[in-house]
């Protein structure tokens, strides 16, 4: 299925980092909206689902050009298709789990990887007791066997759940063997100067903190 | 320790919610400072640290007036002290765990609630299997007893694991007995249109969506 207006061709250099930032969450109504069979919408709608204004809606999908058309609405495939594409779903990178531990289970558990077409390939632990235990059906692999593994199957990206103190060790370690990308869940940021790999560091407990302080100011209005 | 200079007194009223979004990043740095004894720092230093501008810093932590000093720097232990405030910390907010899953079990063995001053005070779970095991130290307590236990020990937060299909039936049961905010993990956004509950949907994939844009870009880049 192809769009059916083109204003202009949208070009991704053009898409500002705020705009990116916002993609994720239209990926994920997008296909929520696919699985409902829903195959077009028009701004005004998409609106109130995601609860932004449709002014803002228009402003960044335009961004893209082509998409939306009067009368028509936005055609659902194609626009999951291509945000699909910018945030490279369409790339099928492949990730190994470093750490196998209660995190590195819920993530191998959960569909994460495989709604962003992300290939869950292997998981890794140093724990004597652990290696070779199968989680989802992941034989879990030594540490010892890291540079092995990927001199035969190429990482993208590595999921790192160890401890913090080990953290800055295995990125070096991993940033060596060429991974592309890390996703660092360890409660410790990562810096790899002189590195070409990307970091991505997750501090859950940032969110945390926001909704304390949500909170606290609401208690603090009503008072 | 108190702060040195006072150049005018904040109020946390006219703090912009962009400085709000920072705070936790802040937090972290701060306390990281102070686990190393480090008592005062200047602007130069922390901007190097979390590599954002000195300006940046000065604007961001001015807003709360009376942090910074000429020629002294910041007061570490006051501004942690402050921000903390600001953020909730010292509320001591009470929380319990909805699913006692690898997430709800990964959550429950990790610093996280601790570190930002909220007690961890049970883990729930539907499962007559995993009902009544021990976890981190806690037993888990049967859903059918949240009431009755909500009514015994005042829950401010509820944090949920649990499969997308429960998460709005559950959300409305911890609206009904009173939680002021829900922390939500499950892969399905929560709306409590009326309530007065707070909301933090965690989206842990759009941190890896980013991630794989990022690699994508630079991909595109190197060709």
């Amino acid at each position: 299925m192809k769009t059916d207006g083109s204003r202009r061709e949208g070009n991704r250099d053009e898409v500002s980092p705020a705009v990116i930032k916002r993609l994720p969450r239209y990926f994920r109504y997008l296909r929520e909206l696919l699985r409902n069979d829903i195959l077009r919408i028009s701004s005004g709608e998409l609106s109130k689902l995601m609860h932004v204004t449709a002014s803002q809606i228009r402003q960044d999908l335009n961004c893209f050009g082509g998409f939306g058309q009067q009368g028509y609405g936005y055609n659902v495939k194609y626009l999951y298709g291509k945000i699909s594409e910018i945030l490279g779903v369409t790339q099928n990178y492949s990730a190994v789990i470093i750490g196998s531990g209660n995190l590195g289970r819920a993530l191998a558990s959960s569909p994460i990887f495989e709604k962003r077409g992300v290939k869950l390939a292997a998981l890794f632990d140093v724990d004597p007791d652990v290696i070779g235990t199968e989680i989802s059906g992941y034989t879990v692999l030594s540490m010892d066997t890291l540079e092995k593994y990927t001199s035969e199957n190429p990482v993208d990206i590595a999921v790192l759940t160890t401890p913090k103190e080990v953290v800055r060790e295995t990125a070096e370690r991993l940033s060596a063997l060429g991974v592309k990308g890390i996703w660092n869940f360890a409660s410790r940021e990562i810096e790899l100067p002189g590195s070409d790999v990307i970091i991505e560091n997750v501090h859950m407990g940032d969110s945390l903190m926001t909704l304390c302080y949500e909170i606290n100011r609401k208690n603090g209005e009503n008072r």
